[in-house]
């Protein structure tokens, strides 16, 4: 048991047993001591104060007598549930924070930047149609666990003392490995950082690469939470229209032909869907590498395309070090990992590091054993090669759901790849009402037009289809339906 | 087995199976596939790009007779061992980062703040006297693992899809508990944030509070990776000088009297090791309500006193909510966990959320559910005690030690707590020579100079007793003597 803090002063004015009796009343009163927690015996106190029995004896007899303790027989002392009145009132109504004292209390300009935190309704719960759900009930905990095991009960001593910023040497070579086989990415682990996922690694590029003004094309519509680190940095961002190729790159020369960097997720654009095309793939690299910017390239969802093999990353087609490629374990694992990866071009490393070292100097070790092995034992290709057919069934069944229940009132956006599509709704439909409106019945529907920069952006909705079951899928439309018909 | 990016297009110019060859040899040319890697089986790469098996065994009979590939019978196809030597060249050698090629590479000024990270040699290894090592042989693996595997195996999906930039509730009461018992902190779980690790507690306060040219007072001697945030940020960092009550407060009033913020480490101030004293605290909550300054206290070590019984944090005697409350679980746990808290004054914290949201969105749920148990189920108190057993002996040890075989040459600072103490060295010496001569000898020493801000540093070592056994100290003392006498 965690032993309270009594100041005891063998000098002070007062006798001991008084002064631990007034510690113990404060600690009551300031509500420190919550009623029915349990207090250390007398001897264990004694000990730890470095003091005999006695005092502390006199001060838990005293603090019984007057009701602040009470004993329970072969249970311990504990403060008592039912303490006097006035002293309850005291605990239980701190001041409002709103009435929090005089004074200034200046807090950072660029803090101002960001607005206070508040969770949106329609992201308050999970469920059909939630968005960033893999198939948590497929996923292979057990194995998980066992490795989890293995790498925690009995830990390498070179993995617990790593303090690379980088990461583990060992999972950045697995991470390697994944990345050129699967994605074409030019890398050797010395350009690999381990990150707490695609936004810490957003969090990164943007503190080495972007300063205060800033201009950065942001896709139109986009990822809203990217917004947030770049709003927070203080850049400019420039909206540049998607089409069904992806990123319109002329478009992007037109508005801002100078710009520092670009914000791109080429596999499967957030939230339309579209994949970039390779001419577009192409047209982007030569003018970045013609303005001297640089490519934010984040590839969410490229392990997931149903249709037609993938298309090997951006990063993979540039001779000239401008891309930041980013991923994440979020979508094959889950998101509550927080686990996910930068590939820096080489020159950027020591600013990168730099930065991460200054940030959270660096990632903790058990998770990266742990997947190193779930890699190098082939569950985690076997994880995405079941998870491909089961998200591919899921998307069916929700497309087909979609006509069949609403058929030409939605249109349908990126179905291709992924887990989640965008659905847009006709004419006067306002996208946050129906998304307030659906929060209130535990539906949980992220509406369209936030992830717009500009103004009079598309109204829809975008639907998480990884977490919902083939047979879930017609009544979950069906709700769906309801919201859009009132 | 991860298949490999193969563009193949039905309608292009090529037929496939020289499409499929092209797209290897490319990829063994560019090194994404490298060597001794397995590739597909024919029936299952055909299966993956949506095509029939001929084309494919017909490339790969082509890529076998060239010396790309080679069969192992049994075991598959592979990528050659012995590639044409002009392959294996072009592969081995990219060109050096540094050749990079021609255009514009633009970084953030902000990013020019922090010099590119270079670990300096004596952070190089651990053994005797590394710093914020903990007893790891005394840690109780098992324990945890199980706790780790309770909660991996079956997870409890409302800890999986929590996504509170605060972090999990139930482990944040668990927080806060310990908190108002052992340090009186008056805090409840909706002022309590889980990061990882001080440094991201840092960090996050110095996003929210300070601004570029904002004034902090520094520790002088202090820590210098709290340095590492305040200059990334941009701040003007103030040296207010410590002595054996701490930091002197009237030295920062007559500097800086209206410094935005104050960086203070109370319960054993690194690298000196005093506790600040009753009146310094009440002085400078005093000063900090009058400037409407903040107050970040860094509480690390608080868990081990050796002599008295422990003081009450600066945030539980502040009666204005100016103090921003950090701690660790590096200590008691270990630090490749990176699992901290913040306690955030109520009216900032939706500010804290916001930066927290934009930063890395919210923390792993594995480690905060294991730890919530770890403390409920009493292991956590119980590990603090053994350790503060131990430790007390392991510096009772290094104090003898130091004093047996080096006596009046050195002079021990702030052995009353913690894991770590400091010595000063007499005239002459330089501790960064000292520092990278025993790095070479795999002696890690960690200089006292790099901790002053001002010029004229005193001269001394770090020296870290957590991790070195009792029975080891004398060996590694004279292993330091040695170091002294050259």
């Amino acid at each position: 048991m965690i032993a309270p803090v009594v100041a005891v002063d063998r000098q002070g004015p007062d006798p001991l047993h008084k002064q631990i009796y007034d510690g113990f009343r404060t600690a009551i009163v300031l509500g420190n001591l919550r009623p029915g927690q349990r207090v250390p015996s007398s001897r264990s106190l004694g000990e730890e104060l470095k003091i005999s029995r006695l005092p502390v004896l006199n001060a838990y007899g005293q603090l019984t007598a007057e009701g602040y303790f009470e004993s329970r027989t072969g249970a311990g002392t504990f403060v008592s549930e039912s303490l006097p009145e006035s002293l309850t009132i005291c605990k239980q109504t701190p001041p409002p924070a709103a009435s929090i004292s005089s004074g200034p209390r200046p807090i950072a300009r660029r803090s101002l930047l960001l607005p206070e935190y508040q969770r949106p309704l329609w992201a308050g719960g999970w469920g059909a149609f939630s968005l960033h759900q893999p198939a948590f009930d497929h996923f292979p905990f057990p194995i998980w666990s066992g490795l989890l095991m293995r790498h925690s009960r009995s830990p390498r001593w070179g993995a617990i003392h790593n303090v690379d910023p980088l990461g583990s040497e060992t999972f950045r070579q697995a991470i390697c490995d994944y990345l050129r086989t699967a994605r074409a990415v030019r890398c050797e682990p010395g350009q690999v950082m381990v990150v707490s996922g695609s936004q810490h690694a957003l969090e990164i590029s943007a503190r080495v690469l972007l300063g205060k003004g800033s201009a950065i094309w942001m896709e139109e519509p986009g990822y809203w939470l990217a917004r947030k680190v770049f709003s927070g940095a203080g850049c400019r961002m420039v909206p540049v229209p998607v089409d069904e190729e992806g990123l319109m790159v002329s478009a992007g020369i037109k508005r801002c032909p100078a710009a520092r960097a670009v914000y791109v997720t080429p596999s499967h654009q957030y939230p339309l869907g579209a994949t970039m095309s390779a001419a577009r793939r192409m047209q982007l690299l030569n003018w970045a590498q013609s303005a001297g910017s640089w490519i934010i390239e984040d590839d969410y969802d490229s392990e997931y395309r149903f249709e037609s093999a993938p298309i090997s990353s951006l990063q993979g087609l540039d001779g000239n070090e401008r891309v930041i490629y980013i991923g994440t374990f979020s979508k094959v694992l889950f998101p509550s990992l927080r686990l996910g990866y930068l590939v820096i071009p080489r020159d950027l490393v020591g600013h990168f590091s730099a930065v991460r070292s200054a940030m959270d100097i660096f990632p903790p070790y058990l998770y990266q054993e742990a997947i190193t092995d779930f890699m190098r034992e082939g569950h985690f290709a076997r994880h995405i090669r079941k998870m491909r057919l089961l998200y591919g069934e899921r998307r069916t069944a929700l497309v087909d759901s979609l006509r069949e229940r609403l058929g030409a009132k939605v249109k349908v956006h990126g179905a291709q790849a992924g887990m989640h599509l965008a659905i847009t709704l006709p004419e006067g439909f306002s996208d946050l009402e129906v998304a307030n409106r659906a929060a209130g019945k535990g539906l949980w529907l992220w509406p369209l037009s936030p992830s717009y920069l500009g103004k009079s952006p598309r109204q829809g909705l975008i639907l998480g289809f990884g977490n919902t079951a083939v047979e879930e899928m017609p009544r979950a439309v069906s709700q769906l339906r309801a919201m859009l018909e009132r």
